[in-house]
């Protein structure tokens, strides 16, 4: 058995997580041994591993947050839950290893068949997407929200949440090169970040009213989306890409009316009641079993190359996430 | 008779105004002829010489927005306002002349006795400190806010109401030679503005819980008001004195879920009826008549020095409100 630990925490995110052995003591009564057979790696835990995230583990911690497993074996009182079912893993468990030992009432019974990658997926990126969407503006079929960073992860459940919604979106990307992967989601507007941004998502929308932004970029890039706003509209971020402030001029503010909030989903987690957590869970795995709600996967690299995944998903310009499997 | 008329916008305020004669012509039924006693300049009176408020009345224009005048004549048809009284002048009507013409319903009699001067200041600035404190955020007698820009007009009349309403506040202002002027409104804490300025905000209020915070400096500023408010507070930005952007940190808006809004007044007034509006001038007559509520003056200019009273408002580093006495 293998998991990738971190001792300390720096500004080179490689340079502090290592795969290392370990061993694991005999089930307790209540618990499932579980293979885990996907991970991604998401900016929240490259952020974890720099030490410049919301909420932090104590130390030394396995990296990972989310994925997906495969119950290898239950203690003798576990009723439910069989050898060889597909399972959620918890939130926050630290799922970058090859196994690891849950509570056997904290693991989801998943469909079988689906894409244990895309499954892997499901807890972190997609209910960001949906909550953003649902839950920041009241927001009525037809309606048309902006964000940037639309070739995130995040940004292609976006997408695709909305079109299921009846919403129409403006996707705004750094780089030409970007463009395609989001037209390759049928968005209605994709557009390039420039300072003639509000006067191009006027043309694109016929002078839509855009009541909500959604801006994982910051810096003039969050001023660039308040100006293509309408008057009183919420400009919501969850995300610091380009690594500076966000930048709103008091214009915006003052004679436009822009609130700007932040979203964060681990506040969600913590101040929502379980029956609606997890009726959004249900809701989103209905929707990657189907295969209508999906991400693009870069690379998958094993637990041994964790070192080179972290340096990976870090770089900027991917093209998808970085997964590892740990026993692929 | 002589006003203060601009016929273009530019970067240097003083530039485009001038003192030039004008004529009246007869009243006509329902009108009044009011001689100007005290018209302020305020930020937003150079930013509309600049071109760059929110609202920019057609040209050519008289400049002023507000102040107080004494009524001259009436027409034969008015009744209940009397040659000699004291009057409010209504807000926009371009209120840096020696005389001008006015709806007799429009003009609100004044308390005979009072400072004009400090009446002239009446609807523009305290409504502003007002309104910041009680249309925000629900605070409670005890609670805590933060400002900067204290030593400005808006930032004295705040420190006054807040008292008045059994509040408590931290007043940050951008260098040292501006504690004693706030610290003389017996304000409950006077910081000079830094990198520390959450640390020593904790340390002041005794770790209060601050939940809300009042802005008009921008740029970095707002991100270090951001960080000396508590999780889940509401920073309002109503000015740009520092020139800048606001700045917040996707920190401050999602790990501690501050939300960043605007405050403009000529919204307020737009969207609220005006029993609600006469009720707020009111409160405030009545604290100004009684000297409760007032700010300090730099220095009178008579109509023919307007060019030397906008410079001197465009300026820094002000200690007080640069004030027009048309015919003084």
């Amino acid at each position: 058995m293998k998991h990738a630990r971190y001792t300390q925490r720096g500004p080179v995110p490689q340079d502090v997580i290592e795969a290392v052995e370990f061993g694991l003591p005999a089930l307790a009564p209540g618990q499932a041994l579980v293979e885990v057979l996907a991970a991604p790696i998401n900016p929240s835990d490259v952020l974890t591993l720099t030490g410049e995230y919301g909420s932090l583990p104590p130390l030394p911690a396995v990296g990972g947050n989310e994925g997906v497993g495969r119950v290898a074996a239950v203690a003798e009182d576990v009723a439910g839950l069989s050898p060889g079912q597909t399972v959620l893993l918890p939130v926050g468990c630290g799922t970058w290893t090859t196994h690891l030992v849950a509570e056997a009432r904290a693991l989801v019974p998943l469909p079988e068949g689906a894409d244990p990658q895309q499954l892997a997926m499901l807890t972190v990126n997609p209910p960001t997407a949906r909550l953003l969407l649902s839950d920041i503006v009241d927001l009525q079929p037809g309606d048309w929200v902006i964000q940037n960073a639309a070739n995130s992860a995040v940004g292609g459940y976006l997408v695709q949440l909305a079109r299921a919604r009846g919403l129409r979106t403006v996707n705004v990307v750094r780089r030409q090169g970007a463009v395609a992967d989001v037209e390759a989601l049928e968005a209605n507007v994709v557009l390039v970040d420039g300072d003639d941004l509000a006067a191009r998502v006027a043309e694109a929308t016929g002078g839509a009213r855009v009541k909500l932004g959604i801006d994982a970029v910051g810096g003039m890039a969050t001023e660039r989306m308040a100006q293509a706003l309408a008057p009183g509209a919420t400009l919501v971020n969850y995300g610091a890409m380009g690594g500076e402030p966000c930048a709103i001029s008091p214009g915006s503010l003052i004679f436009r009316g822009i609130t700007l909030r932040g979203f964060w989903l681990a506040h969600w987690f913590k101040v929502t009641d379980a029956a609606t957590r997890n009726a959004l869970f249900a809701e989103l795995v209905g929707l990657i079993a189907s295969g209508q709600l999906k991400a693009r996967v870069q690379e998958t690299y094993g637990i041994d190359q964790v070192k080179d995944a972290v340096a990976a998903a870090a770089a900027g310009e991917r093209s998808g996430k970085v997964m590892i499997l740990p026993n692929g």
